[in-house]
Parts: structure tokens; C-alpha cells; sequence
């Protein structure tokens, strides 16, 4: 399954949320990921999202696809390298 | 064609940006927009979208798909209002 997640977190939270998200997408932008997961990855995900999160503040919107193909991605502007913020 | 767009832009451009595109897309949370649009429509958005934007410094991302039943939409957390951010 193909998901994009993209994250509305607090400042003081922002950085384990980037943290966990990475270790099960790719991050493409700011508070945006992509990847390829399975559902109980997802599950696990979704679980440890949720011990950081505060739900009155915080939110995260996950869209799924079956398959990547259904969907075209087109950046404009800057296309940030991850590999400058995995340092 | 549904699509999610997402923006990363400098703060000082933000507002612009957020009223830009909220011309064309529903606004769903932080920086992140979806809807039906025409290609016409798109490109008109992108275009407008490239006039505020500095290339170096800002990004958006398209998500395309044919048809939105392609894809599901799940929020976790706090569900902003949209209402809550027009006023």
C-alpha cells in the first residue's frame, strides 16, 4: 500500500514526530512523507504517531492508494534533497 | 482530476499562497489542500502559484489521481475547521 502522510504538529513536538515518520517513509517535504507500508506497519505507525501527539493540537492526515501508479507526482519550485536534513 | 497539493513557502509568503489556493482547493489542514480541478484550472493555479513563489527557497507538490475513490483520506487528531481559519 502507497500512503502520503502529512503532519500538523507543535514546534516542541515536531522533531520525534519527523523522527518516527522517517523510519517508515520517505520524506519528500516539510511535514510531508510517502511510502510504500504495509497495514500493520501502518498500525504501528498510527500507534506511536499517537503517544506524540496532542489531539487537541495536533493532526496528521494519512491518503492511501492501493498503488502508487494512481497517483503522478509533480514537484514545483525548490525539491529539497532529504540527504540535507538527514545530517 | 482530484488533487492534493501541498506547500512548503517561506513564511512572509504564506498568506499569498494559502489565499491563491484556496481559490481552486479545499484547504484541509496547515499547508495542505485538496479538490477537483480541471487541467485548465491547474495550470492557471500553478502559474499564479510560480509568481509568488521564490524557486530557491519554496516548493509545492502535486498529488494527481484520476479520481479521488483511488484514494482514502484518514485524519488522525484534531480535525481542524476550516471555518475556523476563513474568518
Amino acid at each position: 500500500m502507497y500512503i502520503i502522510l502529512v503532519y500538523d504538529i507543535k514546534e516542541k513536538r515536531v522533531a520525534k514526530m519527523l523522527k518516527l515518520c522517517r523510519k517508515y517513509l520517505t520524506w519528500i517535504q516539510n511535514s510531508v512523507f510517502e511510502g510504500e507500508i504495509t497495514e500493520a506497519k501502518l498500525m504501528e505507525l498510527k500507534y506511536k504517531a499517537s503517544k506524540i501527539m496532542v489531539d487537541t493540537e495536533d493532526s496528521v492526515i494519512i491518503f492511501r492508494s492501493r498503488d502508487e501508479k494512481w497517483l503522478d507526482k509533480e514537484i514545483v519550485g525548490h525539491e529539497r534533497n532529504p540527504v540535507e536534513q538527514i545530517i
